[in-house]
């Protein structure tokens, strides 16, 4: 199996010799500079891998890949206007650097050039691979707008908020290898073992996620500690302490969430506190425990070599357990 | 050939019972909302048409053409937050109705939507048919961020203007009525002109369309008179009439555009008695006829029955002599 590193060097050099139109410049200088900000590019390095487990040609891969990266961006540009983002991977966002309008429309196009990505499928899988490239885009945009209602929601379940998560987060990474699997000609079984592989997988990465914007280290994961309790997002760890505490400590929780006049700093160290009284981070963890092996079931059923899925267990492994 | 009306009343049916996800419903609502506020269907239309004349299967059409009508739809959402616009046929805007995050959201689900109803296409045909919206989707964005850009310039030449109007417009008038000759399986030179069809006929609707903003009746056309001109908005008429005026009666229309004080009706009426004195209306309606009789030479070469083109031919006409 090719290395995690020269996938993510293939997908660099296919960013860097994409070919955009050129006018009107305004649209797609956004589409340049988001896709040229970086990121880890895990979800085309999944399908990239995904695609070579099952013995896929790395050519046919690549540009259905790459739409996955460009779908990904696209998101996270209409997103970053929704959420009032200002910073993304330390410059300025798009609606930032230019302005909402060419924001909304550049995020438009890349949602079209996505496609035109996917589209150089061949014809035998190109039904297949847009039905699931379609559904995965659908469920993507439905966990945005649930992820938005829980912002004005007082009460989030656990069960509802790992729905909200699966489909924003888990749906592409899902896609991500199921695509590569159909791509390579997999059995249908194996294809849907790989999705569920992603979906899981994805669920305990944003899991993980949660937990480091409250308990990692901020010179590691490259912005301030504590911003989800700041803003009072809705993350594993809230959902979960406002589901277990009680009486005087639940009250305390929600005056933190609601009274403006408690500084910022004040109301990250005293929500910790809670947090860790309730043993918040443990659950946290082992819940993304849970949805790891539940990942790493759905990729022990595929029917490859266990030396050949070692790439993936790597991947998801590192994107479970990482400090950033 | 079946009527005009009745590829209506069978679109009109099929978004009636378009099968939506029901969940998150403030993700879907707006979608349904959005296409249920009618319009005159024409971009659809003008696929079941163009797919009917080279002896298409109206099954394989409909679904299709829905896709080119959501598409449509989805730029109304997004063009509606850009334009800041309230009102929309007489309701309130997606943006207005709900808030901007969810006009954002649903209107990038509608593209996805767009492509879902797009795959119903044969697996033969499929990679045309996507290339061909891939393209026009493209166009449209380009056309609309030209569309912005111009607002905020000074000087917009009569070609650039039509450049922009020709992506805004006629990109999906092209792509409606070659989707439509592709999936019945015309020869690639009868699609093409059927795109040079639509083009033309687009340039010709939107300077029409310019023209009635101006001229029209305001009890027919629905809105008040002189919108256009109240907004500073580049039509065919200011484009001409900057292009056209001289001296101090440039000098005029220049204080007229930026001039605050002057009140909205005073500005309207003194920017017509210009545009009536350079003969701006006629030019527009030559320039109108031009477009006009370049999509009708593209239909003339299509290789089919006179008789059957005459239905489309009455929809071109229709539009670019519409009171409304």
């Amino acid at each position: 199996m090719n290395s995690i590193s020269f996938y993510t060097g293939l997908i660099e050099d296919e960013i860097k010799s994409l070919s955009l139109p050129q006018n009107p410049a305004s649209l797609y200088e956004p589409v340049k500079y988001m896709m040229d900000l970086g990121g880890k590019r895990i979800r085309p390095v999944m399908t990239m891998l995904s695609n070579e487990m099952f013995g896929g040609d790395m050519k046919a891969a690549i540009k259905p890949a790459l739409a996955i990266e460009m779908f990904h961006n696209f998101t996270l540009v209409h997103d970053d206007i929704m959420d009032h983002s200002a910073i993304r991977r330390g410059r300025p966002t798009v609606h930032e650097k230019w302005n909402e309008e060419t924001a909304i429309l550049s995020g438009d196009v890349m949602l079209v050039l996505a496609y035109e990505l996917l589209s150089n499928v061949s014809s035998d899988k190109l039904h297949a691979v847009l039905e699931l490239f379609n559904e995965s885009a659908k469920k993507v945009c439905e966990g945005q707008q649930l992820d938005m209602i829980f912002e004005n929601s007082e009460v989030v379940t656990i069960d509802t908020y790992i729905d909200m998560i699966a489909r924003k987060t888990g749906a592409l990474f899902a896609g991500s290898l199921k695509m590569g699997a159909i791509i390579a000609g997999s059995s249908a079984e194996d294809a849907e073992n790989m999705h569920g592989f992603g979906l899981n997988a994805g669920i305990a990465f944003q899991v993980q996620d949660d937990i480091l914007d409250t308990y990692g280290q901020s010179g590691t994961i490259g912005k301030t500690i504590g911003g989800d309790i700041a803003s009072n997002k809705k993350t594993y760890l809230a959902v979960k302490a406002a589901e277990t505490a009680k009486g005087a400590v639940l009250d305390e929780l929600k005056s933190l969430s609601s009274n403006l006049s408690i500084p910022r700093e004040s109301k990250i160290s005293r929500t910790i506190s809670i947090y860790n009284a309730l043993s918040i981070k443990q659950q946290a963890e082992e819940a993304r425990e849970k949805y790891f092996n539940l990942a790493m079931e759905n990729l022990d059923k595929v029917n490859v070599k266990e030396a050949d899925k070692q790439t993936l267990k790597n991947v998801a492994e590192t994107l479970i357990n990482r400090e950033k």
